[in-house]
């Protein structure tokens, strides 16, 4: 019996779930034992939600914290005052690490690998900053000692797409020696849903083409085929590609420039928890545009219920949205030779959004796929699988899924099937 | 009778035809006079070519063209050289400007007209600048007070876009305030790949769904809906989109930064005749980025013919080429409801490259579309039709057309027919 530390850190969250595992035992399935959540830590005062799986929950504003760190520490007093938990049976920490440039498998950390993970993460600065502040804590803290910290990168999944996809059409010489390509992210999102939807078609994973979308405040589409990403909205950052909560998505590369004088100055961005220069125009392209630009809210239900009233604000929000992703779509469906085995919903718009999915549906039956049943599309909310087949019954062509995706769970499974 | 000039100013090369027209006679067909090619005006010697229909031709190189300026009264001086040409006679220069942010129309140019393109070049210095020096000394030149110099924009096609399909995600009243939007290019060609289409089809243009593909060292596509531009390929300035020649195309905007200390600072661009101030990265992502990085030739025909000997150069170019097309064309399927026309193949590479057309066609089939004919698509070399049909005879589904577009034709013919 061991237990197992998950640990998602985003540049103004934290989300934590401690699992029970018996690595002796493969039949033995594993047990989920509680989950915390820490929002607004950038913006104090700190959400503090601490829930134990059939027992308590916990939900407080706290003051004091104020960083990654301070969530963490507060974290750890909570897990050191819970009856039969004993942080020493703590075995691994699997940190999920956004950008992971050419890494392609978990990494077990020492100093050594945290160095090397640092630098790459010059590629990314806004995206890895907050897991780093993490991996750093757990090792330094003393009591940590037995655990063993791996790093799980979303980019890994996305190893697979060939270099006629991932590479830009610039100087190749410079875009090796900087590593200047497509990575790709959500892949421990994209390698969850692939095998959960293996399962429920009762298909090797080997043998799908699907395409999968993760529609969050962080958005994007994966084109696989045969069971390996081929290719991905997101880039070299998770800035380009579908637009999110407060990412612009796909620009024109020329339009940093009207951001004039402000491109290229170097700014301290003060708001954050972790310490990183970024330029002011890569900073307002990744926290000050999308929906948060276009409509005043990052929630896109709120953008859903208002189109009709703001169509100008919300109405062009939801609109610009469905456009952006039926773009990726009928790119995906291209490249998959109209052979696709599924188009799967998932991410929270993706999964919540029943909207979304009935208008996105619509557009997509001109190409074969199965028609949306309103009765299963509205029974998502409230359901409990994994997957879910929103299609009408019976029907044919691609199937219309929706998977319920979760990226703390998806590194512990990772690790556990390894 | 009067003589029309249409002047195609790029920012090293010059392209210049005369027309005969009888404004009066609707009846009385137009008559192309002679051509006049200048090209390598920034690298001295420039290329100059002369050509009278039916008659002699002219081929030089030239040290002393090294602006446009000297690259126009040079042809203006053999112009006034020439037999039964009065430049008296002239009634309009028709100029094709890149950027014309929201004119919808062709503008008659005096000096305020003047001033207020010249101000919205900074949308796109690199692209307007050569077009506004021809412009210039129109205006200035006392011999052509006869004339009436007009101005026709490659952006003016592409208004019909709605704003959900326009707009990037980011602040609408910064985007309306500073004009940051899609706006698209090839304006001139599309316009009359349409026409072309619709008579070749005997349709009504405003009936016709095409997927246009206009691909030169310039590349972009365009999804045209009952005869108007849906959605284009390039967005703010020609950089967005496709790969061509010497530019990227899309890419991560956060790649801009990592062209690092260089981003941001402002440099004059002395190799071009026009005075220019673009960024360093700007400059890069638009000239030495393209083919010309990743294969070291400019020419797609030697990339064709290269890609095998030269996998990791020439066979990534192309592999890239027809992956960032299939994007489009599988996007703008989907955007057309699966109703499509015809797809139609246009632009130097479009018109030229026998393999591109027959390796597209083989991908784009699974949309059920008409499969090619090696036959025809070998026999568009040297054939002379302004449209041909390159499919297999008696096909079903969306037709494959080949159109010769001719940017300088365009805005003439776009004038003779207001």
């Amino acid at each position: 019996m061991s237990l197992v530390l998950s640990v998602n850190a985003g540049s103004s969250s934290l989300k934590i779930a401690l699992f029970r595992a018996f690595p002796e035992n493969k039949d033995e399935p594993v047990k989920l034992l509680l989950t915390c959540s820490i929002s607004n830590i950038s913006t104090p005062p700190a959400e503090f939600s601490y829930k134990v799986q059939n027992g308590s929950t916990k939900q407080e504003e706290l003051n004091d914290i104020h960083d990654h760190e301070s969530g963490f520490s507060h974290f750890l007093d909570c897990l050191d005052a819970e009856e039969g938990v004993n942080r020493e049976d703590i075995t691994h920490v699997c940190h999920r690490v956004v950008h992971g440039g050419d890494y392609s498998d978990p990494v077990l950390i020492n100093d050594e690998a945290y160095t090397h993970i640092e630098r790459l993460s010059d590629l990314a600065p806004l995206h890895n900053g907050a897991a780093l502040a993490v991996i750093k804590i757990c090792l330094s803290k003393s009591k940590f000692h037995h655990a063993k910290s791996i790093t799980f990168f979303d980019t890994a999944f996305h190893r697979s797409i060939p270099p006629h996809i991932s590479s830009y059409a610039i100087d190749q010489k410079d875009a090796k020696s900087r590593g200047l390509k497509k990575y790709g992210f959500h892949g421990l999102s994209y390698s969850f849903i692939l095998r959960s939807v293996a399962d429920f078609l009762q298909k090797p994973a080997s043998s799908l083409n699907l395409i999968v979308l993760h529609l969050g405040s962080g958005a994007s589409a994966c084109c696989i085929r045969q069971g390996q990403s081929l290719d991905t909205s997101m880039g070299l950052t998770p800035l380009h590609g579908l637009p999110g909560a407060t990412r612009s998505g796909a620009i024109d590369p020329s339009l940093i420039f009207h951001y004039t004088n402000k491109a290229g100055r170097m700014s301290h961005d003060e708001g954050s928890a972790v310490h990183l220069h970024v330029t002011q125009a890569e900073h307002i392209l990744n926290t000050e545009a999308g929906w948060k630009a276009l409509a005043g809210t990052t929630d896109f239900g709120v953008i859903t219920q208002k189109r009709e009233e703001d169509p100008e604000g919300a109405g062009l929000a939801f609109d610009l949205f469905v456009d952006r992703v039926l773009n990726y779509v009928g790119s995906y469906h291209l490249k998959l030779g109209a052979q696709v085995d599924a188009l799967v919903f998932s991410g929270g718009i993706g999964e919540h959004s029943e909207e979304l999915r009935a208008v996105l549906a619509e557009r997509i039956a001109c190409l074969g796929y199965a028609s949306i049943s309103a009765e299963r599309n509205a029974a998502v909310q409230g359901a409990e699988d994994i997957v879910l087949d929103v299609g009408v019954p019976e029907a044919t062509g691609p199937r219309l899924l929706v998977c319920r995706t979760n990226e703390e769970v998806c590194s512990f499974i990772f690790l556990s099937t390894r």
